[in-house]
């Protein structure tokens, strides 16, 4: 059961090309994705009103597309516009559309009720088209259910254990309790590591003589979107207390996105405003980060596979779950509110009885 | 839930040699086809009465095979007439036997009760060994339930579009709507296109120097038999009223046998009566049929995984569903009278109490 | 539903080495084990109580063993004793031990109550480790029933069949009928076949100038373990009357451990006291047991398939089923008493009502 009313991030921009036919599963429903002749974005249903063909594997007509199964064409608004041997259409005959949205370089789709759908409530990533910031784009496909992936990110204490050589350093990192904060719809994490090793990632892009001040600083908000004020300076700098100079600073944009109940998609970049006329260090960052990505899919992965051999375990919590057990509450507070919410639609039409 | 008193076809002749062994799964049921010393078919379940081994990775011992997992040997009559360290055989050590039919070049079988097997209800297919008809032997597997193969198989509508380089033509050809009658057990489909473009498997096989008259005119039985009157003439020729004359004649015989639910065997050949002499004539067209089938079984193979995602996904008929629709509504029949068949002989043998 | 209360073989004693952490799924909980710096065995489940992720593929920090997800640290009895940013550690953060005891080359492992958890009911099997015997150790993977493994074995009738070229030899050996005799836990079965042809193995290593005398006398006792006194002497010289001269002989031991419901654990080995100073007869004789315990996985495995489009399938049982009969009688009844104790456990604290 998933969250409808909300953004989910369905693809990075150039992902929907000029003319191709873009296809991505978001919360189990498949989304067919292309550009009109003015380059806007659509978004429709990609299974066929007729006979549930995908749309996808179909053909590009002008702004509409044609079904290569039994030749019925959509309009951008979704509605059937021809189909062969058939005067008159009838009304029914129509996809789902969705609205979708494109914005610093990620595309938003609202998979739930349209009227609903507020591009004011979509966070900012302004970091990953900035003049002042520079990063490649990420994206890796996990096979397991995306609260696992959520639950590994509200948890930075696994950083120097599944991260050793990447992102982690040493592991004095994981004995800071960070402060975590509730927000309305998720949580925010302030993270302080003072005295500590610069990790690997940051080593290769700068040299650090000494130990440093290290933050990462995020809220973690529905349906699962990390943004991040991270970075490094040389300790004793008085970092903490706001002085970044001789720092360096990433503004991280994650974002998982359910595919089905056991695969996620997941898109990230690493901004980063130092070095960005040097290519090599945007690309030394970025890969720094996918393998460590990498590593985070390889113990999901055998964390889902040992769970899934025991329906009934229990986790033991401890306090460094605090994060995780906040935000899962959010995700089922909310998944329970649009339940209520479908239920009273589905009566809604009946007069009341007692009044 | 599949039909069982009705003949499927099993194999081409050719798959069941003089001495092998013969393995193939037909609605959900194994079964061992082989042949004895007189060349007659014996079908067999294909599953030991003792512990269930396949009798297939069995022994030919004379008419008989024994099985290779604890040496029971069987005869062609189903009867276990050996059985190692056991001086007498209990009556009930048998395996079921099957009606099977060969006729032209198809084996036919009966999964239903045997008294019912009535070898005049097969289809005639005969021009797979007329003399004056050539065709080469065609079997594709899909893994999708055989009605969403029917379906396709019952709307030529998808030619132009799954098949535009092989059997399609130009578009014009979907625009017509086919002429359905209902018949006992399925459908009849006439379809004329006049004026219309020579499909490109045709013009490989002969120059057309204008544009044809083409007819698709077939009946569509249960289980899943296809049997076509096709082909082209030149426009204008009068090919509508009865002259074949410059007309280029198929006798397509196509057969789907569910293989399980979510299987299917796939028998066809597209036999012509023109350049009968000419081996590269049947080898053209065959192979354009088998590259059309492949594209069908993509999109249907398409069509079902987007299904699969969509349990409750509703249809939009069209009008040019009006065959498939009538065939399932045969089919549904069919499978309702037999469990009604069922239910009355399971209860038949208590004195009846009103009486 | 497997049985608890019984010592399972868990590896053979090298595959868990001085420094390495190995991991094997035993009725269905994965284990982790490892040596601790005595040398001594330890096992845990593996699974960490925090959030579910395998210990296996953590760290190894003396004689305890971290976690490498969030870094939950725990002592070979399975305590948490370190868990970062936490100052106390909750007492139920534990993972659970099994008691495991290495003995002739083999370790074994109790899955039920440890209290009951008896070394003594261990099998005998010397002969793994015995001066005067000599064999290779033995593991295949089976992706099926341990039950349908142990209905193999506990009819050797199918060896002429399934092992033709191996171990099988002439088809007479199927025709004799095994004395069978019930024990506590299992069965023995004494199958003598006179005059008989040498099987294959036993050729690839002594010369045979006529037929032989052959017996296998095994226990095939709870949970599924295969002790055996097997060989062969030439026809005639007594051996059925105690006479072992001129004979050759094994002790095979093979134990059969489930996965999961649909996978097993195979050990075996096969020693031998003839030629102990020649490898290559023991190189021979261990690769005839492999070579038919692979014919062995094909037929079980095609049978598993075979019974499993067929759920209603009843077999029909013959003579030579009589000990796999009464060993499928004997795990019955085990697993039964062990559903009652659980479930007399789980209502033992409630006041007696009637008392």
């Amino acid at each position: 059961m998933f969250i409808k009313n909300t953004w989910y991030v369905a693809a990075w921009d150039q992902e929907v090309s000029a003319d191709g036919l873009f296809s991505r599963t978001i919360i189990g429903v498949p989304v067919l994705m292309y550009r009109d002749s003015g380059g806007r974005l659509v978004a429709l249903e990609d299974r066929c009103c007729h006979r549930g063909a995908p749309l996808s594997v179909g053909r590009r007509e002008g702004d509409c597309v044609r079904c290569m199964y039994h030749g019925l064409k959509f309009d951008p608004g979704g509605a059937c516009v021809e189909a062969p041997a058939q005067a008159r259409i009838p009304p029914q005959a129509r996809v789902r559309t969705f609205p979708v949205v494109e914005r610093h370089r990620w595309i938003w789709i609202w998979m739930g009720d349209p009227e609903r759908a507020d591009p004011a409530l979509i966070p900012d990533t302004q970091w990953l088209d900035h003049p002042d910031w520079r990063s490649q784009d990420g994206y890796i496909h996990y096979d397991v259910n995306y609260l696992l992936i959520a639950d590994n990110l509200l948890d930075f204490s696994h950083l120097p254990f599944v991260h050793p050589t990447t992102l982690g350093g040493s592991e004095d990192y994981a004995t800071v309790s960070p402060k975590v904060d509730r927000l309305p719809d998720g949580v925010r994490i302030t993270r302080w590591t003072l005295n500590t090793e610069a990790p690997a990632f940051a080593q290769k892009v700068r040299e650090w003589p000494g130990l440093v001040d290290r933050w990462n600083i995020y809220n973690f908000t529905l349906p699962g979107i990390l943004l991040m004020d991270s970075g490094m300076a040389p300790a004793g700098n008085g970092a903490q207390e706001g002085n970044r100079e001789g720092a360096i600073e990433f503004r991280g944009c994650q974002a998982l996105t359910p595919e089905t109940a056991t695969s996620t998609h997941y898109f990230f970049a690493h901004p980063h405003n130092f070095s960005i006329d040097r290519p090599e260090v945007t690309a030394s960052i970025h890969q720094s980060v996918v393998e460590a990505f990498d590593e985070d899919r390889d113990i999901i992965t055998a964390q889902q596979r040992s769970l899934s051999l025991a329906p009934d375990f229990k986790m033991v919590p401890l306090s460094i779950d605090a994060a995780l057990s906040q935000f899962r509450w959010v995700v089922a507070r909310r998944v329970e509110e649009e339940q209520q919410q479908a239920a009273s639609a589905a009566t809604g039409a009946r007069p009341a009885q007692a009044a």
